[in-house]
């Protein structure tokens, strides 16, 4: 079998190096981030304050946010470990490369706070193991390789970690007696003066420290690699490392131990692997993680304990159990991830930072709490909210947040209102904070009151929201950069942000000009009725030169999930529009693996809609299975009672179904990576693989549709309100739902006995 | 022997793949690059305007300047075909990479206009050659192999010419049935719409065209290498390619051909290799190369004598044949080189282009003419320079240009008089030309003399220049950059400056405030003796807490090369002065790879000098034998007579003595490196080698020491002064001098016959 779950589905092995040479799984703690890959290939990132890599390519790599479907090469940075046995005369590699001779036995086993892999080869049995720790930017890496033979057998080992090509300016890597392991040193390369402040402080060292001390080492990547290259490295091949260095030549971090493994004999080896600023703090890290006796195996069960602090306020139990497997094990996971650790990165995305908290305050509300105030003291008092949010003294906007965009205001009460049904916390609504461009404080509420006064402010004639440079959908840059061009889908969503807004306010009480409010609701929809209106489902928006897009006639991109998803949401559509919209989405953008975001890709460069139809076809925002878009979608089914279509989605979003699916994807479910190929139609072959990323806002999405949609388990201020949305083919379903301090356990049943929705005490009650 | 030349010397033939693995020539057009690695690695650039690529690594590559000593791996930007001898049943490849099988016969041969492997393997003779063309941005790739012996011979040939991770918007590959080749396709990555008008005109597309239709051919790297990677890549392994397509996947230009070789036979294969727009520009390639009889051969032709337009002024025959042969064939090449690209840069440092031109005056003298034209025009009113010369439209200054260095003004009248020796163009001093800021035109004189008077403005109270973030040496930025460090190399510079400059005012006749200049250049020389002065050697400046720098008790970076060269050039050094440079020079910083910037090399940052202190100590600035800088070293021991160190000097600068030497320094002497690795006394291991960067100033300074120093050869107003400083072992040379449309034919000859040197007529004339 291809995949197999142990430890109640809290662990997932993949039992082949090839099927899907993609897999992988990732580790997190608050400065650290790493994606191990099932081969042995790996990312990792550290903060300090901007992300920063400790294992690099073996040439200069552009700084850059994470990539979709990165693609890997033999010298990609990755953790690996030859072996060569001497009895055999054979060389191979674990985990899988760099060597890739096939091991008897493979599997890689992703679990909650530590992956690892578990090998037999030739009467050997391996584990190679990887755990972070809570606080420090370090890997501990464990090496058990037992004989399970009935021979003596004599091994060499070589655990190989490449530091990659650390600077132009400055590297080198040797030995260190006292520390007992290889550190390669590096100067991050700058040019100008003003930089050297913060360039000083960085973590320029990268460090391998052994629990064991090797018999022989090598700390130059040439040198190691010579003719025989990184599947027969001619170090090994002549049979010693050779104790060398690099000198601002490619460091590596190559150790050798030779082993004489009696009948059954098994050896352990503990390695640390990181980034550090200077000698004092690696002498630190083996203090307290190789010397201390425990210090070890402490600092892994301490990082346990703090993965397991991001727990679920649902365990389920349904008769698909590839679901109640994600939902009760990864789901919560990758939440948590998004909430501890913001995507690494200085300056998320308003729009990423409001949604990632929303997920947040199902795991720890009063995180959600100070991220909402942070992003709104960086409100301007115009209203307008900045494209990032700075969460770093000295952080300021990169990358797509210099690009103006007009939906960050929406998030504020769809976001809000996940958290007040969670928590109830209406003191925060009364809450004064300040302005970013003013002292003036005024409460929650009010900027709140602010945000949906400058979305209506910012509408043209026709009362449709000016798109600018990008609304949601950050590469549609060109629709209305002159300052014309409307979106419909932010049109919606004003009306539906306006609307959570009222509610909120009604709720709990809360001044607003509620008549224009109303007012504008319905003007919005009235709008996108009048103007954007297609026959079967809604235009995208309408171009600075007074095109309408995404409709019926357009050869390309003639259909946008986005409109059809937050017309149900807004209330748009009357109820002939919503059938035509469900039945639309389901004919045009429904695929085997999720729905698309837009069909048919673009092939060629629009250039009245912008840079999002120059990707290539079927990736990311140009007509992949954008998953954050399906979320929104199935979340919009659930709040108009489709709840088979949207079920059948939140399926089709998990891999797994059967073997054909995981390699099609390619992808372990143990996340929800941010899109799965789309362009079904135009590029078959291609559909449904994954990009790897599992940066999403998907997720907090998806935990809201089961909370509020598929289990119905709801906050309300009053309480927690029970309305199931059950699949018509389960009969019944069991929840566990913490809530306010309470655990609610849930049996649903499907009974002839009720015509409605009922809700009973538990049995032993009656 | 691993080095033979052949064609007189235009030839340079390595017959190892391993003994000197970075071993490398270059070949250019106006448009272009190509640094060519003996095993089969490329780099290559192009101009759109700003440099790009069409080959790139596996990964996002950062966008930077040329790196020195640039490692390769496996999967880096290359020219490569597999070969399956089916016969036999072997895989290998050539030129070396990515199989690495040894041949036979190896034989790397780099010519003036093209490059080629002539390989034997098995019975089988190979040849594989490139040359460019000299208008357009395409390589020329000819395969040749013979069946040598007497049985047929069934092979599979796979040219693979990596494409790399070609960008994360778009990329894709196919084969195109009508070019008949295959198209990898991209869109370069950008995020503001702003930059979408640069963005579209930019050569996205990677092809390589096929003069012979392929059997079979894939697009898709990953699909070719699989498993089996590519030192045994799973494609070839099955038999045959799948006439694949990438798809957002990284893209790769394979090819098949089946041959059947009967005893004897030779089979031919011509490839274009290139980047386009379109898919009509690929056409018309196609058209132009491979489809109109003999334009390949035609435009092979057309680039050989585009390149012999690079003529020396000076061919040589001396006892020093390595000598000859660099400078007969290679240097006035280089030159060329810079000359016609400008280093591949929009926006060349000031230093650099001056110099550039410098050496481009003894070829085409009407190209340094214009460049000093487009320089002077971008002067401030002021008199300052700019840190670069922009010479495209819409061109900024990048990277170091950013940073304010103050040597710029110093190398106008430096450079100007090897253009006026060489042509006595006295109009150009003439010439009226307006400012950066100023529409006032004044003549180049004017414009030099203001350039002198900033320079004079621009010092300390103790009449030393200040240095700001840097002078020549770019990384010595922290020594003035808070306004009052002065630079003892600079203050030299001044006063050498201001004296060449008087000496052409003086030639031609031109109006200076000479007076104030003469005063200058005293008050100049006595400020460096009365202040830099160290006991043996001059200190390399005073950093703005009054720290005299470059002295004898300093522990790190005691000795300066550049303040001892040109306190010779400026006359600052009196006779006693002079001779204890020229000792400490030759015992503190001579070294058996030339002369080193500086020593000991710093080992650890000093934040009053700056980033300098921080490179590897022995590259770069931090200590390297920097060619630039001992080729100022060794013009001012010709100006002052010292023509034995100065010969010795030069000859160390050129690779090959001997095999030992020839495998540290790891470069073919086909160019001047612009390092040599130095700190030889701290790490003698890695001293000497290359830096394999062919872009360097060293050359042009090289050439005038040989026409004004060794060959004594040079210019002035009134003709050819003839004034030979050959070092005492040579009892006779020749050399060949075009100057001023005639050809000097010239032996000379060490005479007891007469006491000093006496010009004769030639032979047939007495």
């Amino acid at each position: 079998m291809l995949l197999k779950t142990s430890d109640q589905g809290k662990r997932l092995n993949l039992s082949s190096p090839t099927a899907m040479p993609k897999a992988s799984t990732f580790l997190w703690n608050t400065k650290m981030m790493i994606h191990m890959n099932c081969r042995g290939f790996a990312v990792s990132q550290f903060m300090q304050p901007e992300p920063a890599k400790y294992a690099h390519a073996p040439n200069l790599e552009a700084k850059t946010f994470m990539q979709p479907e990165q693609p890997y090469f033999a010298h990609h940075a990755g953790r690996f470990c030859y072996i060569k046995d001497l009895n055999q005369n054979e060389l191979f590699s674990i985990p899988h490369e760099p060597v890739k001779n096939p091991m008897e036995e493979f599997s890689f086993s992703a679990g909650q706070s530590d992956v690892y892999w578990l090998l037999k080869k030739n009467g050997l049995e391996i584990k190679m193991e990887l755990s972070l720790t809570k606080n420090d930017v370090i890997e501990l890496w464990t090496i058990k390789i037992k004989n399970n033979s009935t021979k003596e057998r004599n091994l060499q080992l070589f655990p190989y970690f490449p530091a990659g090509y650390m600077s132009w300016m400055n590297q080198s890597g040797a030995y260190d007696d006292e520390l007992e392991g290889i550190v390669c040193s590096s100067v991050s390369p700058y040019q100008k003066y003003q930089d050297y402040d913060k360039v000083k402080e960085y973590k320029d060292k990268t460090f391998l420290l052994a629990g064991t001390v090797p018999d022989a080492y090598e700390a130059n990547q040439e040198a190691f690699e010579g003719e025989g290259g990184l599947n027969s490295p001619s170090a090994i091949q002549q049979g010693a490392l050779k104790n060398g260095e690099a000198r601002y030549e490619t460091p590596a971090c190559v150790m050798q131990y030779d082993l004489q493994l009696s009948a059954h004999e098994e050896r352990e080896f503990e390695f640390v692997f990181g980034p550090a600023k200077d000698k004092t703090e690696i002498k630190r890290i083996k203090k307290e993680y190789l010397t201390e006796s425990d210090g070890f195996s402490k600092a892994k069960k301490e990082y346990s304990d703090y993965i397991a602090e991001g727990k679920t306020c649902l365990s389920i139990s349904t008769p698909n159990k590839k679901l109640d497997n994600f939902v009760n094990n990864w789901l919560p996971r990758q939440i948590y991830y998004h909430g501890e650790t913001n995507r690494l990165s200085t300056d998320p995305q308003t729009r990423n930072y409001l949604q990632d908290n929303m997920g947040m305050g199902y795991i720890k509300p009063e995180v959600t709490r100070k991220a909402f105030i942070t992003s709104i003291s960086q409100q301007e008092f115009s209203g307008a909210m900045p494209d990032g949010i700075l969460i770093e003294e000295g952080a300021e906007l990169k990358y797509i947040n210099q690009v103006p965009h007009t939906d960050h205001c929406v998030w504020l009460p769809v976001c809000l209102k996940a958290y007040l049904d969670e928590t109830n916390d209406w003191e925060l609504l009364h809450q004064k904070v300040a302005f970013a461009d003013s002292d003036e404080k005024v409460s929650v509420a009010q900027h709140i009151n602010k945000a949906m006064e400058w979305l209506l402010e910012n509408r043209d004639e026709r009362g449709l929201n000016f798109i600018n440079q990008g609304d949601w959908c950050d590469p549609m840059n060109m629709v209305g950069y002159k300052g014309k061009g409307v979106s419909g889908w932010l049109s919606l969503a004003t009306s539906y942000a306006i609307k959570v807004w009222l509610d909120i306010c009604e709720s709990f009480e809360i001044e607003s000009p509620q008549g224009k409010f109303k007012a504008a609701i319905e003007g919005l929809n009235d709008s996108v009725n009048a103007y954007l209106w297609d026959g079967n489902w809604y235009a995208r928006g309408i171009t600075d030169d007074n095109v309408v897009f995404g409709i019926e006639k357009d050869p390309e991109g003639r259909i946008f999930l986005n409109p059809q998803a937050w017309s149900l949401l807004s209330n748009a559509a009357d109820a002939n529009k919503e059938k035509k919209i469900i039945k639309s989405v389901e004919t045009e953008l429904e695929t085997p693996f999720g729905v698309e975001m837009l069909s048919p890709s673009f092939t060629k460069m629009r250039e009245d809609v912008g840079r999002v139809t120059q990707k290539h076809p079927g990736s990311a925002e140009n007509g992949s299975v954008y998953n954050h878009a399906a979320s929104f979608y199935i979340y919009a089914l659930y709040t108009k009672g489709y709840k088979e279509n949207a079920y059948r989605l939140i399926d089709k979003m998990i891999p797994g179904d059967d073997l054909a699916d995981l390699v099609q994807r390619g992808q372990l479910p143990v996340f929800i990576p941010n899109y799965y190929r789309g362009a079904y139609k135009q590029f078959p072959h291609t559909a449904g693989r994954s990009s790897q990323l599992f940066n999403t806002g998907t997720v907090h999405w998806i935990y809201r549709c089961l909370i509020d949609g598929l289990f119905g388990l709801s906050g309300e201020p009053e309480g927690l309100r029970v309305n199931p949305q059950l699949p018509d083919d389960w009969n019944e379903a069991q929840a566990v739902r913490n809530f306010r301090g309470a655990d609610f356990h849930i049996d649903i049943i499907r009974s002839t006995a009720v015509s409605e929705t009922t809700v009973c005490p538990p049995v032993a009650a009656l």
